[in-house]
């Protein structure tokens, strides 16, 4: 069961003016899912994207990415069951021959396609499956049918992730709704496996590459399920224009910090809709890491904490040996780290400084916060103003479940 | 069980001239289980040792660096039970107290004492028991008491770990006997939680240093089960000179090279006893990279595949999913990577090459191998000469299960 994610309505997702979405199942892994996703944009929308770091990238991120550069974007689509990754030539010939397929449906150049696969890793796609279920999704196609679209991208996902928000801009309704994927084999390096959230808001391509990189460095680069950085990561950012004429175009404007905001915002709730889903996770660690020299010494900090599995076995069995948080403060690399300035809370509960428990700490007190389903492990360093903060699950039997069985 | 561990008797352990070992049941953590160590050195006998770069380090580990530095050492003295790690100023002063009990009973300097402990993090040490134990341990120490002694020292151990070699050096019979303990927490940064190799060669003081550092980076540093650095970690080289009168003073002899070799071996077969004995082992998996440009990148890699849960998970179901660990190559932080130029073998299988699966390549094949209890991972990077192995295992219920239940 994911922790604390209250069931989503179809009825909470806001369609966005000139985004349509049909899905199809194509029995690309198994017979009577969903699992093929066509989103077709109207002419002139603007698209940009942050994709995996991993040096083993998929095929559709390859292709996607050459894409992006080419053309204007008129459709994505996404398959799961299949990753596409660590399949080589043949890998990138499938992704094109998926484009041109769902081009030729559309009317227009592959280029203006974004391929996306998600599942298992060095096996073929089935492209012949893809390409004869994309008629009945585009067929399928249209603008309230965010929910089927979430569904649509799930894999080891035990519940559809999505959300929509509105804020006013200049006297204008805005509107974004946005979906995402992705339940292990997360370390994200640039972005989830699969979050798109789309908005009617009107923004330079300049200005939209630049929001979706920050939106991305504070959700979906900002949790960790197991610390695997996924062969496919992919953060896209739509945005339509319909709900305004003028254009964003000033990085300095108010504007574009409120949307920039809102789609952070949205981001974010993708990401910890993510985490609460991770597999086997039974609770929602929030690490927060404050007063360090500089961003990268809280980041590697509150990783080392995230993802140690002594740390997160420990949040499972919700029993307070929290000496085990200071061993991973203690290899987070960090050279002239000096332990005994450090501060260690759970909530608001003090658990360790001068190098050892505190005085005043009392066991029944660490074991209230330990026995709660969402936690907050805060490490003041006392070294600077920089802060980070991070999410992440515990780490339960069903997690070695899951990912012992996945291809089962 | 561990994984391919035949039994260890007490008559394979050989005695060293020079060194005698006590224990005794101290009652520190539980009643009715040797829980002390006391191990007693002849004068003149040289040590050296590596220990945690963690900067949570435990207090025993402070205390015996310094006494390292300033006297010769005439004993060790290992409590379980309690790391004495996270336990500020008051940690130290139990550690002193510790060493400077056992001097008075062996008429010796506490700074000739070297402490060490491992256990649960960041709870007082019961300094009082352990000097209360003290008597006892010193009364029973005698030279044949090496296996006791790798009882005495487990924690979450399934079975004691323990070896002995001899080699001839200049026409003498040279005996080296070694024991360590660690099961969890194993990702050493200079040694695994704790081991101790005692020979009866006579070696200098630098160069012993200079052995235990190499011997510790050829196998404690080679080592894995869940990517924890401890805080306690030590490995103490102890030679004490009683097989022959000329010392070896000289780095590049023979008799140097071959005696580091002779302790590597001993200080390797202990570290891999470790990773059968891994929490929750049922795998042992070697890690081998081979053809890389320098150490760094085959180590960054080899740790990468040894470190994914994803790649462990697999591990312990036989599922030859392979791409994981592609994933894992990928993702280990080598910028200029080319990944068509890998092939990934399992065993003699080839497995990926030219950016995915192998043509050759079948299932059955996979199967086969993932099968084993013992698996080689072996990839090619192709861009040098520089290679790496890693020993680590995989990662079962049973992981979850040891860590989830720990203190209780």
């Amino acid at each position: 069961m994911p922790v604390n994610l209250p069931a989503l309505l179809p009825e909470q997702l806001l369609p966005i003016d000139g985004v349509t979405l049909g899905i199809a199942e194509a029995g690309i892994k198994k017979p009577d899912r969903k699992d093929l996703l066509v989103m077709v944009l109207d002419e002139g929308t603007k698209v940009a994207g942050v994709f995996t770091r991993n040096r083993f990238c998929a095929a559709p991120v390859i292709v996607a990415k050459q894409h992006l550069a080419q053309a204007s974007i008129r459709a994505l689509v996404v398959n799961t069951g299949n990753a596409n990754a660590g399949t080589g030539e043949a890998g990138i010939q499938h992704a094109q021959a998926t484009c041109a397929a769902l081009a030729e449906l559309l009317g227009c150049a592959a280029q203006q396609v974004l391929p996306f696969s998600t599942g298992v890793i060095m096996e073929p796609l089935p492209v012949d499956r893809i390409v004869n279920g994309l008629p009945a999704a585009v067929a399928n196609g249209k603008a309230d049918n965010w929910f089927a679209a979430a569904q649509a991208i799930m894999t080891t996902d035990l519940v559809p992730k999505a959300v929509s928000k509105q804020i006013e801009l200049n006297g204008k309704t805005i509107t974004m709704t946005g979906i995402a994927k992705g339940s292990g084999m997360i370390r994200p390096n640039m972005a989830t496996m699969l979050g798109y959230v789309a908005t009617d808001a009107a923004i330079s391509q300049t200005l939209l590459q630049s929001m979706v990189q920050y939106a991305a460095d504070h959700s979906f680069n900002r949790i960790t399920v197991d610390g695997d950085t996924s062969t496919n990561d992919a953060f896209m950012l739509l945005a339509t224009g319909k709900a305004g004429p003028a254009e964003i175009t000033r990085q300095e404007s108010a504007e574009f910090g409120q949307l920039q905001e809102a789609i952070t915002a949205v981001a974010a709730e993708l990401a910890r809709m993510i985490v609460r889903d991770g597999e086997g996770a039974t609770k929602f660690i929030t690490v927060q890491v404050e007063a360090g020299k500089n961003p990268d010494e809280c980041t590697k900090v509150a990783y080392a904490i995230a993802h140690s599995p002594l740390v997160k076995t420990a949040f499972f069995a919700s029993d307070p040996n929290l000496g085990r948080i200071l061993a991973a403060i203690g290899y987070a690399d960090i050279d002239d780290l000096d332990v005994n300035g450090i501060q260690l809370y759970l909530d608001d509960v003090l658990v360790a400084e001068q190098g050892g428990r505190a005085s005043d700490y009392r066991e029944e007190e660490g074991q209230r916060v330990m026995n709660q389903s969402e936690i907050t492990v805060r490490v003041v360093l006392n070294r600077g103003t920089a802060t980070t903060t991070v999410w992440t699950c515990d780490f339960s039997y069903d997690y070695v479940k899951i990912n012992a069985s996945y291809r089962s």
